[in-house]
């Protein structure tokens, strides 16, 4: 449930069960979707792909991939405020490469293993490489985050910092030397999963930026209008970006922390009053902007400049670096 | 979970963590994986993958390539005695074929329709076609079936008949005319789910047959020995078959009922007290041997004479149609 040129196609054609079963608390649409099991428990279920050469270069590290396999789908429970429990794996190799499965499955159960995450099975087939987790956790009852509750007037808050799996992604396209810390920013994301479970009760709505911040805020405020119009204002100057970063955003180019994706920082939006009683511990979260009742997110700068006055333009900025409609 | 020669694989690489968490009642090796949630309900959870040119060939129709997705999944809930729920699907496209969409869906939710099962998400992204579905089924506390609890002096019992699919495929590939009936067995074929759910507290041991007779009953009795070998007995002339597929047993080749898989038929043990109570509607069912305390699988002719001693050359024949050592 990942990139925003899907939501068409998935409104078209799969979409259309909605009210099949009512113990389908929450279906397509959000970053993963939550089942009535008992009274008391929720299951939270979600699933996220990666493509070799679509989703990561060709020669990205066998580790690499598990690793961030694993964490694309945390991310999406993150932003459910979900525990984490079961993962189930569909793995398509082209051939039965031990030295690269050695590798895959060390960096899949690293992080695994640092959730208590447990693998209980899939399917392994042959083809072209393509990897496919579905991911199993588990909320109390209605104790969880979604995409639509955001209300006009609630703070708009990031987790971390934006642009730096961008920024690696780019070096790595043109060979430019790349930090390891930067690198390690595209290829080994920490997904937020304790400060989503700690959201839970105080965020009014929430999702992790695998697309970009524009595209990810703009899920939240379609999903959350109701009859009327919901919009955001950013701060440019208070979106958090490492030296790295800031080195090219000071040029005017906001297009890494707007635009780029990859982070896999959370994006949530909460009153005033709830932010000022969220303890987070470790984990910097900035407020970045306001949730409006103006159609479209308008990105400010501290001069009273309006450096664009639509969102758009950001989604053709995200959908050109695509391989394809798809992603 | 599905071709045997995934299991190697399987057990070096990621069957690593077999006591990382206490809820999972049964993880990688079976037809699926069960979960506790509640003290009353276990969740059933099965994947299964499907590429173009390895599981089905490249002019298969979008709208059976969605109808087979649905239903080999179902066929591993089947096989599990599960009731199924809730679907999540990794869809993997070189484009954006609306076409290709529709009737893809269509096939996919007819199947889905008939056992109330909702497609809950799931993640589109660009690349080979490739199409994974990961299914939820329930069962009330430890009421499931596995493939663990074959006891000597069981009876074999399979459902249906066997080797259809085989020969539908051998017709296809040989672009021979192929009658609807035979090419509906091998491209629609009807997961087991009733015949399932009441062979709970009956059946002993079952597995859907997707690779095979040989191969499926070899899980089967490999995961249910404990100290003492276990083995079979088969009368093959007792394996239930169509009339087209009569035709080739009858010039002494038995491969097809025996090793061509794709049946998805459900293959059972139980004693024979328990098989004389059990009361199935409609759906033949047939007993084609008894479990034994010798090690290997024996296929003998009424006149007494066997085929072949061991089972191990129909695991040679059904791997040498195999698009590598994966399937």
């Amino acid at each position: 449930m990942a990139a925003c040129t899907e939501f068409s196609l998935i409104e078209n054609y799969f979409n259309r069960q909605s009210t099949l079963r009512n113990d389908v608390r929450l279906g397509i649409g959000d970053d993963a979707a939550v089942l009535q099991l008992s009274p008391n428990e929720q299951l939270v279920v979600t699933t996220d792909t990666l493509v070799e050469g679509v989703h990561f270069p060709s020669d990205t590290s066998p580790f690499d991939i598990g690793y961030k396999l694993m964490a694309v789908n945390l991310s999406d429970l993150a932003a459910m405020g979900a525990e984490p429990r079961w993962a189930s794996l569909a793995l398509t190799l082209p051939n039965t490469n031990q030295d690269w499965l050695e590798q895959f499955s060390a960096g899949l159960f690293e992080l695994a293993g640092k959730y208590t995450v447990q693998l209980i099975g899939g399917d392994t087939t042959q083809g072209p490489l393509t990897l496919s987790l579905t991911l199993h956790g588990v909320v109390q009852a209605e104790q969880f985050l979604s995409r639509g509750g955001a209300q006009v007037g609630d703070a708009i808050v990031v987790s971390g910092q934006l642009g730096d799996a961008g920024l690696a992604l780019q070096k790595v396209f043109t060979n430019e030397k790349t930090e390891p810390e930067l690198l390690s920013r595209l290829n080994r994301p920490t997904p937020r999963v304790e400060l989503g479970r700690s959201l839970v009760g105080f965020a009014n709505a929430c999702v992790d930026i695998s697309d970009g911040l524009i595209a990810d805020l703009g899920h939240v405020l379609t999903a959350s209008r109701s009859t009327n119009a919901l919009g955001a204002d950013l701060l440019l100057e208070h979106l958090p970006t490492s030296d790295s970063v800031k080195m090219v955003t000071e040029t005017g180019d906001w297009s890494l922390p707007l635009a780029a994706g990859d982070d896999y920082e959370l994006c949530f939006t909460i009153t005033e009053a709830k932010l000022k009683q969220l303890i987070i511990n470790e984990l910097p979260v900035t407020r970045i902007g306001t949730v409006t009742d103006k159609l479209g997110i308008r990105c400010l700068l501290e001069n009273g400049k309006q450096i664009d006055d639509d969102w758009r333009s950001y989604e053709h900025f995200s959908s050109s670096k695509q391989t394809g409609e798809l992603r």
